[in-house]
């Protein structure tokens, strides 16, 4: 029988997809499919689904067995009520790369303070060494796939990185905490702390005033993760009171960032205009065709979002 | 017998190595030593040395058994007639990994396009997600200690990276050439070129307007090596022309850049002062002791230096 798959995703998105999905479905044996931005809801067997389509209501797609979301945060779908179908996240290893650089460029380009070399480049020599990775702790908090590959990346850099979770794990060469005293222990002895966690009830702020005020002296904030991990003016209130040193951010409540942001031109913090990795349609394309042929196969589906945790 | 050390750097230095020399020869079992600044030069048995210091003329030192340079770079020293005393190099593991970190940082923030982003931080949200490290060519011109350390780094980051040195070598990851057709073929691959080389009579200018006009057009030049690998000139011509797309420079032909130098102010080369990477004091006493245990027990010196290469 016909597979009926349904591309629910920003107009842009259709012509970056279409050629890598059938590329990919064909790859896995799937011969015997139709895939359309427009198809009657309740003759829809999958849902290639991105959280900012018009697709809002399930309840008409009756049939479908999985709504694969193309995004790797799932805030924006979780809390659907009409979402009764399983729901999975995307791992994408494009994105998991892009994720790795970035990280470990932002944290070294903060390291080595290459934003000042950057700014004394009109003739003042002024040599400053800084100390080695070794002695340089790194904070990640989040280790799903996205945090223990950056940790992973930056402890092979020497860093020692301590890294914090919701649950308990175990992390080859990485200092794994959780729980809420965990967080204390991992905040007080970063230098630097990436946020990589998921946005859900439980960490939305978690970077509040009392948080921020355990990093130490001078600590500096990258922010990869979600924009409502961090409590905004809490941010602003530690980095102009002097005891943050820098934050670089590349997601934001609302983006793009309104253009009178005081996050724009404060010269504590880079604004990075959600950049620090994108699903590749290549890469994503396998991870939804993969699902499909184990939905189809009857294996359980991969990154099954877990909807009372919310991710 | 007492075995007498000499301290031959400038006077800055002393108090920076005493107590880590002390602490390291005491930790390779040698007890009856003096180690000073200044004594007769026919009772020296070995110097440590650095090559801006005072002592030019070897001639006296008729008993020294080697001469332990706290620099990797030997081309201030290597020249010099009356010095007929073995020679060993530098190869501290604080300089190597300080040496990874800052090429690491560099070529990741050359990569992630970090300074279009920094100069973007008055309201315009322009995102532009750069390629994967793995669709990013990256050279490394030099394979020795250092070279090889950071082509390693550049590959478990998943640049494909491929090296060049004057004679043959394998490096698992890394695709090794070597000779001047080898040398050809790195430069014409490398979206970015990293510069490791010794300077020797055959490195100077190897760097020079033919070599550069082989680099593919936008392509990046990193170099934390010496500053006389690269033709001046001609680096300014490539950039001015639009056919490279940016020099970082950490070494120079002369140190400290002077103020009026084109190089400060160029748009398109970012003068880091000399901090990629140096000696630190705990390790390279580590290295200089375990040389001086090695001498004494008849055992062959660590890193000495080819006097006919030069390095």
């Amino acid at each position: 029988m016909t597979l009926n798959i349904l591309f629910a995703a920003t107009e842009a998105r259709w012509p970056q997809y279409e050629a890598p999905l059938h590329r990919a479905l064909e790859a896995e044996g799937i011969t015997d499919y139709r895939l359309a931005t427009e198809m009657p809801a309740e003759e829809v067997d999958y849902i290639v689904y991105a959280p900012n389509s018009d697709l809002q209501d399930f309840t008409p797609y009756t049939r479908t067995k999985a709504v694969l979301n193309l995004w790797a945060g799932v805030e924006g779908i979780v809390g659907n009520r009409t979402l009764t179908q399983p729901l999975c996240r995307m791992v994408d290893s494009g994105l998991k790369e892009g994720m790795v650089e970035w990280v470990t460029g932002q944290v070294l380009r903060h390291h080595l303070g290459i934003d000042e070399v950057l700014a004394r480049q009109s003739g003042e020599w002024r040599p400053s060494v800084p100390p080695l990775a070794r002695n340089r702790p790194v904070g990640v908090l989040g280790l799903g796939e996205l945090g223990a590959a950056c940790a992973g990346a930056l402890a092979a850099l020497n860093f020692p990185v301590a890294g914090w979770s919701r649950t308990e794990k175990h992390i080859p060469g990485i200092t794994c905490h959780h729980g809420a005293e965990g967080l204390k222990t991992v905040l007080a002895g970063s230098q630097i702390v990436v946020l990589l966690l998921p946005l859900t009830g439980a960490t939305e702020n978690i970077l509040d005033a009392d948080a921020l005020s355990r990093l130490p002296e001078g600590a500096v904030i990258v922010n990869p993760g979600r924009g409502a991990l961090i409590e905004d003016e809490a941010l602003l209130a530690g980095l102009d009171a002097g005891h943050l040193g820098h934050a670089t951010l590349d997601v934001f409540r609302q983006e793009p960032l309104p253009a009178d942001h005081p996050f724009w031109r404060h010269p504590k913090i880079t604004v990075s205009p959600h950049v620090a990795s994108e699903t590749r349609p290549e890469t994503a394309a396998e991870v939804v065709a993969r699902n499909i042929r184990r939905g189809e196969a009857g294996e359980p589906f991969l990154h099954l979002v877990d909807r009372g945790a919310g991710y």
